[in-house]
């Protein structure tokens, strides 16, 4: 029996994630612990100021930290998190995400979470708190 | 001249919210520095763990959130947020999320959001910052 | 055999509070998931703007915390916490910190805190998501 | 005239800190954006447990931020801060705490940091967002 690799697990996860398809959402890298995912901004994903909603920025970073938290092959969901919106994203920017475990024990899990735009301009900082409910993500 | 009521600010704001039709984000209530809008939970907002996305989540208090920080016809974005998430969300489930103001001072506000389920289960609380950028959202 | 009250438990927490002894922090009052505290602000809790320490602030807001997620009688600690500091504390104002439980299950909860001058000025607003790791505070 | 070292203007705050003389924080090392402070757990420092108060932790990655912040010579408070407790410190422990600018424009910033015990153990990690108020720290 094989056990499976970081990168195999979030390939799974990204298949059985919805609301990833909805958004466009892509992974660009995985390993354990960590994930790449990127996005472009479409109009249907902007608010009221014209801009990416802070929310679906929020999500993003929320889905390369849901990735990051479950590649261990662990079934494992948000407790909480926090978010700094450092520049707004215009309409038709693609934006990338980076998470990466800080640190874990037990059940519980830290994550950061960096969006910045294609030329490297940080976007958002964000910061989740893990809890693993137990169960494979990959049988 | 008159004054726009804040309730009719706010449905301004939701007239322009694109992010908000793409969810079906309606808005139920509004005053002067608070907002409840509500959303029924589609599949395509489903994470892999076959629950509503957190970050969806998120966006229905954050898009609360906005509509009560701007509600004072001041344009108005987030400058940070914090989320816990305490119970998941169905698939097909209506949720409701009440952003009600704590503080403001200058141009700073602190907002809080409970996020609901029809029963009453509280499913997330939402603490926002805001930043006022100056100018009128509606003339 | 009699179960404690919860004001009786956060009698015993505050007596085994060394820290709350260095600070003069008083028990204002308390009960099942909430806790009152006070606190005079001296010259040596002060930072280099000549106001109270926002960490001083905070372990009020803390402390309040810890005594109202304690106040069940089952060991319970910190495991995140967010403040929003939204006034400045002169040397000599007294401040007191209410904390209310706003959500828990299992072992996990989640408590406010808001911390005012004597007038009712609001000076800061404290989150805390608390953990039990079992066994009683009072036998 | 001299434009003061960034190091300088951190021993200037450090002076005028009567809450870090309080508690015995030293200043460890310090530059633009950036700052080490260390500090020794004694018995008035901790809780109802018998470990450091998580306030006091709180204080000394406030203040490793407040150095930062300020050593670019304007005067900086902070507006919030969020904190994730990772492991007890207990009473004789030496910790650590060192502060980073992680991103700064016009009068925001966002600092990280990360308290540690001397064997590198992580028992904290901060995250705070600082707002200028104009004025030299250093005349």
């Amino acid at each position: 029996m094989t056990v499976p690799v970081e990168a195999d697990v979030v390939s799974v996860l990204r298949l059985r994630d919805r609301c990833a398809d909805a958004l466009g959402i892509d992974v660009v890298e995985a390993g354990a612990g960590w994930a790449v995912v990127s996005m472009t901004v479409r109009g249907d994903m902007c608010n009221c100021h014209g801009t990416c909603h802070g929310g679906i920025i929020f999500t993003l970073a929320d889905t390369a930290f849901g990735y990051a938290c479950n590649s261990h092959n662990v079934n494992t969901v948000a407790s909480a998190a926090s978010v700094e919106f450092l520049h707004p994203v215009p309409e038709g920017a693609t934006i990338r995400a980076r998470a990466e475990q800080r640190w874990a024990r037990s059940k519980s899990g830290v994550y950061d979470v960096v969006v910045e735009l294609d030329d490297g301009t940080a976007v958002a900082l964000f910061r989740g708190r893990s809890h693993s409910i137990g169960g494979s993500v990959v049988p």
